[in-house]
């Protein structure tokens, strides 16, 4: 079949890639998959990876659609029985570790992973499913209410996910951003922004940090009241580094944040909470799935799906 | 009145210290200070203080014996209103921050920092009650039962306190180390322990690092199961570097703890539930303080304790 190869940090398209066909599992013919920032931190060399990217997708499995849960876990060891699923020791993550991903015209993944999509929410509505159920990650995590000073860092498409999920809570809600159009895009749905000199330091009870770099994680620390909450929803390239002794006078919490609920996901698109359309930026082709990469790493680029 | 005095991280005995009288506050005569390893950072530049040291201390008002919260807090700032008065924007810190402490003939504090001792408890056990409610402070941010796989990293006076009131939960408790006398004496109390090397990965839900060194953390890091818990008890010197990605995966929780319930460290010691009086090594007098502190810092060394 025709895919997205990954190899020694580099895209090729092929036409030789097998049609996965793995014992036990369910073969997904693939309607859209998105680009997301760890695919781009995955050709830069984040995880070693070699094979098929992509792990954000709609498919059709006898004439329904679907969406998928990308952590395909053994059930048997100790997080499995846990019911910690997504952190499974044997665990392979589609497009990710050890499974090939969405970028090719057929995945594969145990039934269990698969949701019907419901019928009321369109095709390139519903690839946003996996990102917007890592974004109610967080309500998974922390109790947040109307009371809640949350301050989301970052304005891309994680972060405008985010932001438009906490608004849900009722919470008040800042976010801020380097980009005026995207951060013009959260007021329009009733969202305050602020410019980064403009954060109180000391201030917020939640801050979500959405951006991957060390910068956005200071000012998050920074705008943090003492027993505050840093969520960290980002994956970082490298180490960071930070004032331990502060984090202790402060009682601060950090919270690593992955992979969340697909069904909250897909309720929420049902109910038409939030707006996903309109942080599409262009479709392409798998045939064009190179220069759609391209596109996804351009400054300002919201999201870029690519039809199989 | 006489005192030790800390000035450019140089202690000096002085007898030429004003008695502390702040209007609105009690006095109070201070029997028995505790030094703690945050008055041996003092000395080492962590914190710019100068003035007299210690906060672990039991005095006496009246006739009555007392312990004394050391945050003084406004009770009129955003965290005081918000019931967080340990971390009151304005406040200070007994011995630590904007006012002299305990290594000294008299203190002062405001009559709502003290707490009388009960009858059973004799001073030399009350002196821990500071740092038993910085134990205890664990349970008030981390919920912890008898399911919980715990492992406390160091075996001073701190990991010995904070493994003893973990204890009380019942908990799966294991504690790591590098002293085999302090290990032994959690032996002797039922508690399990362990050399760093037969630490096992992924294993623990809980880590509490109680060493204040990278080395330490690094271990309580590995030590977690996936969604575990970091507790960071210590103060550390200087700045800490982790892996920022392997947090987010892992979806992990570090949280910082400081202060705790004093009151809750009284009613644990009344009901003899824990050890204290072993972890004493020597007692001084105040006229030998300098020598207590060089003593404290032996390698090895438990609770150093000065009579005023």
């Amino acid at each position: 079949m025709r895919a997205l190869w990954l190899e020694q940090q580099r895209l090729t398209l092929r036409d030789d890639v097998p049609q996965p066909a793995l014992s036990g599992e369910t073969v997904v013919r693939v309607l859209l998959a998105g680009i997301c920032n760890t695919d781009i931190e995955l050709t830069r060399g984040y995880y070693p990876f070699s094979g098929v990217p992509g792990h954000e997708f709609v498919g059709e499995v006898d004439g329904k659609r679907v969406v998928g849960e990308i952590n395909a876990s053994c059930g048997s060891c100790e997080p499995c029985r846990a019911g910690r699923r997504t952190h499974c020791d044997r665990r392979t993550v589609l497009g990710i570790i050890g499974r090939n991903g969405a970028f090719a015209q057929y995945l594969s993944l145990p039934a269990g992973n698969l949701h019907a999509v419901p019928d009321n929410v369109a095709t390139e509505e519903a690839v946003f499913a996996e990102p917007l159920a890592a974004a109610l990650e967080i309500q998974e995590q922390v109790k947040i209410g109307p009371e809640d000073r949350v301050l989301v860092l970052g304005d891309g498409k994680l972060g405008q996910l985010v932001a438009q999920t906490l608004a849900l809570t009722g919470c008040r809600l800042v976010v801020v951003g380097h980009h005026r159009p995207k951060l013009k895009r959260l007021k329009l749905r009733g969202i305050d922004t602020a410019e980064v000199d403009a954060v109180e330091a000391r201030r917020f009870d939640i801050a979500v940090e959405c951006t991957g770099n060390p910068t956005g994680f200071a000012l998050a620390r920074k705008a943090l009241r003492a027993r505050g909450t840093l969520v960290m929803k980002s994956t970082y390239a490298g180490d960071l580094t930070f004032n331990a002794s502060s984090l202790v006078v402060d009682e601060i919490t950090l919270i690593g944040s992955r992979c969340g609920p697909l069904p909250r996901a897909l309720d929420v698109l049902a109910a038409r909470s939030i707006d996903v359309r309109g942080l599409i930026d262009q479709f392409y082709s798998l045939d064009e799935a190179i220069a759609a990469f391209e596109h996804a790493q351009r400054p300002g680029a919201l999201k870029i799906l690519i039809r199989a």
